[in-house]
């Protein structure tokens, strides 16, 4: 459950404008797919996941000799681009050295975000409300993969954009769950609704928790981002507001945990 | 669920040497307390719960006007220590810009960690078998304290190191639980099962689902670390080992996503 009393954002009100300069200066540095039009992805687990997606655009994978065996280990078919043999540094010069590459880097062409017309089948669905932090949203997308979301629904913007560092941490969930981008998400949860969607939004001051309160037979769950919580506009749209109790001395959880927990007490209810 | 087969860790194989070097590298960056004896910690949360601690020894205070305004609001009683008044850059000097400091930097000596006799009356204690990844270890000390797990355990080797990365993700959760040291971990989950503990490790390829197999009275829930899992030792120590079952395409779950989620079954046991 995401706290809003832990509020580091106060936007537009002069006494926080560093901090929404250092936000913004630290949003702007995030390399974005649309610069080059490619994407870095590392990793052995992320990088085996997009070889094996059709819908992938590869361009190159640079990896070490080494890398290379454990990449093809089992692997049927040849590697669907040029390879490039390289050393463990070479990568660490794309990625930097704080990142694990594993000795492999896919350049790849990124996911184009869907709208929200082309969502298929599915009887979960993750909407996420300007949950930005790369770390989390990978975790999130990995966690709901795990639990059989169908897709997750963003705003187009305040979104998470595909880096390698939202791929890394996703760990190869990115290849497996649609991502809808929508403009308006009051709207998108309202359509949701119409659809037969049960849409539930995790709140701390919800008056029931999610256990009771999630039933289905579908289910949209709507989780904001750590410190800020739902918007007002989303908190008014979503037919349910639901906590999760929590008897320790700290009641709130990294946004990521909330989600894999609600994740999982809503995929138990289905 | 952490899983074994994503290892990015090959120890002692001369091909993963780099990797080896690499994380040695990143491991020996991690700033030590015991380098200078003093710790910074950071962020509104982090930086409010070590001053309400009685048990932190603190050095001083540094906070732009703003931020002092937001940690002294409702607080009872004068800032414990120095007070500093600055403005953000001096902070951003210490913490690097990539830190959401908030405005407020504490300077203080860490926490010492306890010996395993010093476990208080409880009845869920967390394990963790070599996870030392400082984001991952911050959100599983949060989620512990929300739990109401009543310690942390971890070996003196390959564990987490108290740093201002490690307590702004556990978001004044460091604080609250007690964190014991010990050497030898098998040791320690032995104790742990003759005082009582049920000792369940979390293992992907468990007879049973975590659900079916934590009973209590009191349960340890034993971790390992992701890509590894629990070593051979800790596995063949512990009274049983369970799984979490996903129903979708990715089959583990981040770290501190997993903790999250076993604290919570375990608790709702209890």
């Amino acid at each position: 459950m995401t706290d809003r009393n832990d509020s580091d954002s106060h936007k537009g009100t002069p006494k926080d404008s560093h901090y929404a300069r250092l936000r913004r200066a630290h949003r702007e540095a995030q390399p974005k797919p649309a610069e080059n039009g490619t994407l870095h992805l590392y990793g052995l687990h992320t990088v085996r996941a997009a070889l094996d997606n059709p819908r992938r655009k590869l361009i190159r994978l640079m990896a070490t000799r080494n890398a290379l065996a454990r990449l093809t280990e089992g692997r049927s078919g040849d590697i669907p681009c040029p390879v490039e043999a390289v050393e463990p540094k070479a990568i660490d010069r794309l990625t930097g050295t704080d990142a694990v590459h594993q000795g492999v880097l896919l350049e790849t062409r990124p996911l184009l975000p869907k709208p929200l017309n082309a969502l298929g089948d599915t009887d979960l669905v993750l909407v996420l409300d300007q949950v930005t932090d790369p770390h989390n949203v990978g975790a999130i997308m990995r966690s709901a993969v795990a639990f059989k979301a169908g897709a997750l629904v963003t705003t187009s913007r305040h979104s998470p954009v595909e880096t390698g560092v939202l791929a890394k941490a996703a760990s190869g969930a990115l290849e497996h769950i649609d991502h809808l981008e929508v403009r308006n998400l009051a709207e998108a949860i309202a359509t949701l609704s119409a659809a037969g969607f049960q849409t539930v939004g995790l709140d701390s001051d919800g008056p029931d928790v999610l256990e009771n309160t999630a039933k289905g037979p579908k289910i949209a769950l709507v989780l904001g981002a750590e410190g800020k919580g739902l918007r007002q506009k989303t908190r008014a749209t979503v037919d349910d507001l639901a906590r999760i109790d929590m008897p320790g001395a700290i009641r709130s959880l990294n946004v990521s945990n909330a989600a894999a927990l609600s994740l999982y007490i809503c995929r138990a209810r289905l």
